[in-house]
């Protein structure tokens, strides 16, 4: 399996850097953004390295796709959003800023304030947790 | 194929309103946007009828997805994109207007003044026309 060693994303995939994830299947983890655009803010992942949607090949693509809208559901049954933005960022003019594909799933909200793009913050650690423990499983 | 007589993306595929479709295949046809946030702004949509993500079955995702990444590498190829976002909005609450699942493939250029959500308005119809005719075939 493709991996990149500078690679945060790897890093998580591997074990090596702690991330809250909340679901996994053999190609693909979800796991908390730490830096939430909204409550339940959510990263999928291939756990193969590539670096964005031109590169990533096609099973993975499907997998993403399919893990995204499965976090959605759970994001809508779960948390109470009242719909859910998927991004993908394809490079920096696009907002991209880790080169290892991913696709934001975003729960939101009745009128949330939520503009993009947001600028990220460190996000409350306690909500991420609540949040997390809601969406696993 | 579930059809919504009520849709105009269900009109579109149907051939009975007009769009300037740059693809299609089995499931899928992706077509310009009238409004769009950038130049090359299209739409990939399944020909079949579902209201968003919580609801599109499997197969229809997949194929948008594949479609989505086909449309975002012409962007690159032939529009001069330096990016790409894919975004899928689901519900009110998420931006979405029109109730047929859509995924938008957004081309970014460098320094482009994209927020979102944009506000939508009416797209010039002759760059609209030549952005289709470079994205086509
Ligand atoms: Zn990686
Ligand atoms: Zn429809």
């Amino acid at each position: 399996m493709p991996t990149n060693s500078d690679c945060i994303f790897c890093k998580i995939v591997a074990g090596e850097l702690p991330a809250r994830i909340v679901r996994e299947d053999e190609r693909t983890i979800a796991f908390m953004d730490i830096a939430p655009a909204t409550y339940g803010h959510t990263l999928v992942i291939p756990r193969s390295h590539s670096r964005d949607l031109l590169e990533i090949e096609q099973a993975d693509l499907q997998a993403v796709a399919h893990a995204g809208q499965l976090v959605a559901q759970r994001a809508k049954e779960r948390l109470g959003a009242d719909g859910v933005n998927l991004i993908n960022s394809c490079g920096a003019a696009a907002w991209q800023t880790v080169f290892h594909f991913h696709l934001h799933v975003i729960p939101r909200y009745s009128d949330d304030p939520l503009r993009l793009p947001w600028v990220p913050a460190q996000g409350d650690p306690d909500e991420i947790a609540t949040a997390a423990a809601q969406l696993i499983g």
